[in-house]
């Protein structure tokens, strides 16, 4: 029976393609149900362009925190997807990892739509702040356990491997700290943890690759 | 006229890769829209930190079910993936197994809102465990039916077959105990269940795949 | 200039693979939140198991047309991966028919919201099979189109093509005699067409392939 | 450090298939929840056929509104999947145009629904020429940036780049153009930008591709 098992978690979680999947599924189903959060309240009381423009006015911070947990999201797909360019094999443990992964992406978009809801809250900034800890976390010791397991390709440089793990931490220590901010404003968090973001999608030191 | 409909059948049905996406989108899209059950009403009465910490608590045992139907798909999706690492082949009536399968992945959401609503109810429990069950009756069918119909692939091991069907079955009679728990509590029966699930998912007896 | 614009034609909509993506995201999505129009309204009233069995009468019309819904676009997926499975060609022309199809296809989830919350009236039925002949006539020009551009590989048997146009033509035949029956009553409609689709997925005429 | 960062951007987001798989999802999920802004409010008051008919009147701007936003995602769609047909590589950059192009993608069904709320508003018509208007800047900077940084296979004639190039910048003008329009009427906007619309789909000056 034990043994039954061990063969079962042999082949659990072995096709990497449907991984990838699944994870690019809930990726971008979370993207795109971002925008219900935006959506506008029915108001009798629009009569004229001017009415209209201050329905407008009222959705701007909300597409401002759309724009954060999309670019959010992004970060984090590009780098679920940068370590299944090199993990090569996998196993139940790692599928399950992942799953776990993805259970707080999806959570990504409640997330957004409480700090939309209640955006002048610290609370709010914190449990955001939150999801995307987790998030860190759970691809910190995705990478781990896919190296330990051996399921790397073995042509990846040294470099990588360190400059991956050392992206996460860094990235996860400047967050909090834009997270800190709230005890200063909620929204400089929000501008602050948007400029993290966009460094990191940015990456403003790249050099062109000549081919 | 009958030999017409046979040669149709011969070709329906018959690319495994499209199935497999389908299954993907389907799951992908149930796990995520399972957020939006957590969605919070508009409170006009927080003016605190404390009144939006009130608030979440409230989220918190709908957080509690979203992980619940989260890891519930999370393993049926395992399941449906495991079957097609083996399954070379297939046909019309393969792919509408599969469809049907996914009519009630598909209504996981609705089940989980149900129980999320009525959470101290047993009939709410009764509800999902019956999705549950169904999942697990169209689990076992599909692969019994790949089986018979020479679908599968000859390298497979005789003991990784009865291991699948083995864990299909304990895991259901597993379930319809958790379930007959909402008699003492209905909390109860959703907290044994994530043990349950939890168990499948981290899978204790793993020992290390050495390459 | 029209030169250029040949140029494009030529290229556009030549991606096969992306083409069947898309149609597996659309068919996947509109499958998926068909669910959402179960969405029981919250009753302050259910104080008993006996309430909310009441509350849980009251969604199974809606089951039915779920259920119906589901099936329907099982059947047009079924279709349209099976001309997929012939078709290794595409152009600008191929791509737009499958655009302007995957269209009625998203609409599924409207025309059975649409029935289910007026499933007493002719129109409904009306609406509804207006959408399933609309699906109809795009799964036959689309056939059509790959045919006569030759899209189509060359291994196919010419049994097949004819089966292929006759069983759409056969389906839509079947689909309106049923929509007819409104004029007895909507709930017969209903169970003809979900007893006219049982009969295309279970396709009783199937003979074993044997290997 | 810095040389540590430029590995990382070597191989970030070189995973093609992923950023196809992704803008796919995105596309196909946005595609599908324009149709949730047909959602039909109940109405107590629809006793007869006749009512219901007054009903699905009322719905028909919004259906037209639909149509349009759907062939717009097919469009832009259409140009993503075709510079890929020729994209034979990506870097990190490559890969956050794209991000940042979906993002603006999901907001189509935000813009669209903004539009059937308040369809006689010049407003709700800029919003939505906006949106169209940055879809097709980043549409235009994708390709550009993919050219200079020699991501394009090497076989694609130079008449296909310019026609690409020309499609993108004739196609804004008359979008700009027919929003234009909206000081006369906003229905007349909408009209013409539909008749654009499917003047790009049906391509008129198709000619057959004989093999």
């Amino acid at each position: 029976m034990p043994q039954l098992r061990d063969d079962y978690n042999i082949f659990a979680g072995h096709d990497l393609q449907r991984t990838k999947a699944l994870a690019d599924g809930v990726f971008s189903i979370a993207m795109t149900i971002l925008v219900l959060e935006l959506s506008i309240p029915f108001f009798g009381s629009v009569h004229s362009e001017g009415d209209l423009f201050t329905v407008l006015l009222q959705v701007a911070p909300r597409l401002l925190v759309y724009f954060m947990s999309f670019i959010t999201l992004g970060i984090f797909w590009t780098g679920h997807s940068l370590q299944y360019t090199f993990i090569e094999e996998s196993d139940r443990h790692l599928n399950w990892i992942s799953i776990f992964f993805l259970m707080f992406v999806a959570l990504i978009p409640f997330t957004t739509a409480f700090l939309t809801e209640y955006i002048t809250f610290k609370l709010a900034i914190g449990v955001y702040w939150l999801n995307i800890l987790i998030l860190g976390i759970f691809t910190y010791i995705h990478w781990q356990y896919a190296c330990k397991s051996g399921f790397i390709s073995r042509e990846i440089p040294e470099k990588v491997d360190k400059s991956l793990r050392n992206r996460i931490i860094t990235a996860q220590i400047f967050y909090a700290l834009a997270a800190l901010m709230c005890f200063i404003s909620t929204y400089l968090s929000i501008v602050i943890l948007i400029a993290i973001q966009l460094n990191y999608a940015l990456a403003p030191s790249f050099r062109h690759i000549s081919k």
